[in-house]
C-alpha cells in the first residue's frame, strides 16, 4: 500500500511535487507571439501554460488522456437520502462496462480512455450517523485503490465517481469540514423531493452530531463520515499529484472528496482545474472555497466524471491553438501598434 | 442575388421557417429515458432537443459541421479605433489560409470544415462618422455573399468574422439600434488603450448625429453603419433559417450582426444559440437582449468564429449522449423511486 496510515498521507501532503516553472514561462511566453492578441484566446491560454507547467515541457499532449470514475454503495442509504434504491450502483457498473451511460459517450468524443473502478459494491460504508462510515484500514485500501488507477503514462486525468446518496456523504464532508451547517451543503442530488431532502438534512445533523469529537481532523472526517469513491478520488489526485500529471476534477461528489486533502494542505490542489460548476447546490460554494475557476457551467448534475470529461475537449482546443498557431513572425502578420 | 432590395429582407423575416415540433418532442421524450436522473445533463439535453428540432429529425447528425469566417475592411479604421493596422486584415486572410490562426486549430479539434470569405478587402466601407459605410446594393451584395456561403448539406453552421475595426462598427450598430450611448456598448477590442477607447467612443457618437435620420431603420442602419462581414453573417443566418440549419453565434461582432434582424423579427434566432460571451464588453449585455445564454465564458475576445467553434464540441458531446445513452429498460438499470 501506498500510505500505511493516515500519519502517510500528512508526510506526503507535506512534500508536494511541483509544477515546472521554466516550461510554464516558456508556454506564457509563446502565447504572446502566437498570431492573435496576447490574451485575446482567455482561459485557453491559461490552460495551456497550466498544462505545460505540470506536464513540464513548453508544448504539452495529450496524447494519454484518462477518465477515472470511482463507485462504491453507503451506508447512509438506509436513511431515504436518495430518489433511487441502491442497487442502481451495481447496474450503472454494469451499463458503464456495456457502453451505455453518458460518460462512456463522453470518454469516446474526449479521445478519453475511461477506467470504471468499482469498490466493495457489496459492502457499503456503515451508516454514518450511527457510526463510522469506514476504519482508518477501509479507508486507507480505497485511497490506494485510487492512487493505483492513474495510468503510469497519462498526460490528463479526469476524475469523477457514481454510488447512490453520495451527495449525501459528499455534503456531510462539507459541513463536518467547513461549516455552516448541512442547509448550506445539501442539495437534491438526483432529484429527491422535499422529504427527500429533509431527510438528506437530518441524516447530516445527526452524523454531526455523533462525529462531533473528529471534525478538527480532515483524515479521520473523511474515513468516519466518507465514502470509498471520495477517498479513492483522493488517492487519485495524490498520485497525479506525485507524478505531476495534471488533473480536471468533476462535480461536487469528486470536487468535496479532495476536501480533506485541501484542509491538510492548501497548495494540494495547484495540479487540479475544475472541470465544470454543477447545478448540484453546495458545488459553487465549494468551489469558491477553494478559489477554483470552473470551466463550464451547464446546469450538469450526473456525475460519472461527466462534466470534467466534457472539459477534457476544451483542453484540446487550447491545445491544439497553443502548438499549432503561427506566430505573427512565421504568419508575416503585423504586430500590434504596428 | 437573393435580395434585390432591403424589402425582400424585410418580407423574408415576415415568413421564416420553423422548426419541427415533432422532432423536438420525440428528442425530449428520449432524453426522459436515457440512464441518467431526468434533467441531470443540463443544458446538453436541451441542445439535443434543439438540434433534433431544427435538423426535423429525433436523432440529430453532426456529420457536416462547417464554421464561416467572413472578412472585411473598415472606413472607420481611420480614426484610430484600433490597436492593428488595417493591412493586418489582409494578412490574417494568408494565415487562415496557410492554417495558422486559431479557428484553423479550433475548426480541425472540432471536425468542422472552415469556409474563410474575404469580402473586397481592398474596398473598405466608408468612414461611417462622415457618410454612409455601404450603399443599399454593396450591403445587398455581402448579404448574398453570406447567403450563399452556407453549404447545402450542413448539419450546423457556426458564423464568425474578422475585421480590424470592427468592434466599432459593431458597437455602432448597438448604440444605434439599442441605445444607452457609445459607452454602453464600445469596448477594447484587440487592446486599444485609454486614448484609443476615448477615440472609439467619439467616433461612435459623431456617426450616430450625422445619421440620425435612419436610427428608426434597422436594414437602413445595417447598411449605412455596419460592416460587409457584419452584412455576410446576417445572411448566412438568414440562409441557415430557410434550410432550417441549427447556428452558433460566435462573439459581440457576430453577435451585433444580428442585431438588426432581430429589430426586424424576434424570432429570428430561433434557431441560433450563442457560442460563448466575449470578454468584450457590450457582448454581455447584447445576449440579454437577445435572451440568449451562452454556452461558454472563457474570456475569450478574438472573434474568427473561436468561441462558436469551441462551441461545436459541446455539441458533440450532447449529440453522442443523446444518440450513444441507453435506455433504463436497454440496460436493465432500476428507474427513480424503484
Amino acid at each position: 500500500m501506498q500510505f500505511a496510515s493516515l500519519d502517510d498521507i500528512r508526510a506526503f501532503c507535506r512534500d508536494l511535487a511541483r509544477g515546472d516553472a521554466g516550461a510554464a514561462g516558456a508556454a506564457a511566453r509563446r502565447q504572446q507571439v502566437l498570431t492573435k492578441p496576447p490574451g485575446s484566446l482567455g482561459r485557453l491560454e491559461e490552460l495551456a501554460i497550466w498544462l505545460a507547467c505540470w506536464q513540464g515541457r513548453e508544448l504539452p499532449r495529450l496524447d494519454h488522456v484518462a477518465i477515472a470514475v470511482f463507485v462504491a454503495n453507503h451506508g447512509v442509504v438506509a436513511r431515504g437520502v436518495s430518489a433511487y434504491p441502491p442497487e442502481v450502483t451495481a447496474q450503472m457498473v454494469a451499463n458503464f462496462a456495456g457502453g451505455g451511460a453518458a460518460i462512456n459517450q463522453i470518454a469516446k468524443t474526449a479521445g478519453a480512455e475511461l477506467r470504471v473502478v468499482p469498490i466493495e459494491l457489496d459492502r457499503p460504508t456503515h451508516d454514518l450517523t450511527v457510526r463510522s462510515a469506514m476504519d482508518e484500514e477501509e479507508f486507507l485500501h480505497a485511497v490506494d485503490i485510487g492512487y493505483r488507477t492513474v495510468p503510469e503514462r497519462c498526460d490528463l486525468l479526469a476524475v469523477g465517481e457514481m454510488g447512490i446518496a453520495n451527495t449525501t456523504t459528499a455534503a456531510m464532508l462539507c459541513a463536518a469540514l467547513l461549516g455552516g451547517g448541512a442547509s448550506r451543503w445539501v442539495g437534491r442530488g438526483t432529484g429527491v423531493d422535499d422529504e427527500g431532502l429533509a431527510r438528506k438534512r437530518a441524516a447530516i445533523e445527526a452524523a454531526l452530531g455523533f462525529h462531533r469529537g473528529i471534525l478538527g481532523d480532515p483524515l479521520a472526517v473523511a474515513a468516519g463520515l466518507g465514502g470509498r469513491e471520495l477517498a479513492a478520488i483522493a488517492g487519485a489526485v495524490l498520485a497525479a499529484r506525485q507524478r505531476r500529471t495534471p488533473v480536471l476534477l468533476d462535480g461536487f461528489v469528486a470536487t468535496a472528496a479532495v476536501l480533506p486533502l485541501v484542509r491538510l494542505q492548501s497548495s494540494i490542489l495547484d495540479h487540479c482545474r475544475a472541470g465544470h460548476v454543477s447545478a448540484e447546490a453546495g458545488h459553487r460554494a465549494l468551489l469558491r472555497e477553494f478559489r477554483l475557476d470552473p470551466l463550464l457551467d451547464l446546469g450538469m448534475r450526473l456525475g460519472e466524471a461527466s462534466g470534467a470529461g466534457l472539459a477534457i475537449l476544451l483542453l484540446r482546443a487550447a491545445l491544439a491553438c497553443h502548438n499549432g498557431m503561427a506566430t505573427f513572425t512565421e504568419a508575416g502578420v503585423s504586430d500590434r501598434d504596428g
